[in-house]
């Protein structure tokens, strides 16, 4: 028997994504957000929601380029860290000592130190209510040799990421490896057999 | 140094949602999805994108409704089938033997076994490319008394959810409790003090 809890914005897993943008003044900033994640394959896109009253917000609708950059278990207090203080009173990667690069495809600005990062160009951006939801086609996709597996592939494991529990306010780890996809189900399949 | 792996749909953690709706005879559907996440949290809103050539597709279209069905690692074999069976060829709650359920709030069925569940009411869908995302409003989020903490939160070690890894094809779990959000980054934040 369920329990209604009422309507609340709530998925486990949510991510941990540190949203890298300049501002007018082409000055870095970065933003944690977890309301986000893929929303179309070819072109590949990835959705964020932002409140209008960020300065990431602002950025987005100036430069319509973001990053999207994964940060590792390691870099716990600087992801949390971006997620409580504003770019418009602090310049937050001073604060934390983490270095911008400029991307390659799109005007915005990568964490070197972090271990995963997708360039982005906004395509559309939509008000939904106290958020709004920018998507952006990933144009590049750049990551630390250490965190692919053999066969060039990005291996979660290594990358090892902060994975966010929105009821609970707290950050969990990933662990570990369990099944490969689109296989252990394959039984169940009716015997007309696999598509 | 990074590495430039190209434009691919990547993100981690990316979630398992299986997205629950009725056909135009008001028989039941069940779809593994993962690429979405919440995307507002006035009114609270989910977004999931899927192809227009799947059954749920059309479901979606015609009842302007879904339920977000959350497995446990347990429920691994029934959640991969969901992503990997279409229900335009086979009927998938009588395949695995759950149980499909009216929802309280929405014209769409439930998975009675699976944890965690977010009763939708689509608000409006977006053709992107190759996926159709679909916004929901979320009007009730209904869960099994095991799954809460003593103040009735969504405890994310005990819903043990799956987590996917896109680049891999691969399932992960999840690991262990990490930190409280926003607490461990304050030290970085300005002397101006927490806002």
């Amino acid at each position: 028997m369920k329990k209604s809890l009422g309507a609340r914005p709530l998925v486990v897993p949510a991510p941990v994504f540190i949203i890298g943008t300049y501002d007018k003044q082409d000055r870095p900033n970065a933003m944690c957000v977890a309301w986000g994640g893929i929303c179309c394959s070819r072109p590949p896109c990835v959705a964020i929601s932002v409140r209008p009253a960020t300065h990431t917000h602002g950025n987005l609708l100036e430069h319509k380029a973001f990053t999207l950059n994964i940060p590792s278990r390691g870099q716990l207090k600087e992801s949390d860290y971006f997620g409580i203080a504003s770019g418009k009173q602090e310049n937050k990667f001073a604060a934390t000592g983490l270095t911008p690069v400029k991307s390659d495809r799109v005007h915005a600005p990568y964490v070197r130190e972090f271990p995963l990062v997708l360039e982005c160009q906004v395509i559309l951006n939509l008000q939904i209510g106290s958020h709004t939801q920018f998507v952006g086609e990933i144009a590049d996709v750049k990551a630390e040799a250490e965190v692919l597996d053999d066969k060039e592939r990005v291996d979660l494991a290594k990358v090892d990421p902060l994975i966010f529990s929105p009821d609970q306010h707290a950050y969990y780890t990933a662990g570990p490896w369990l099944a490969e996809a689109f296989r252990v189900g394959l039984e169940l399949k009716h015997p007309g057999g696999r598509s």
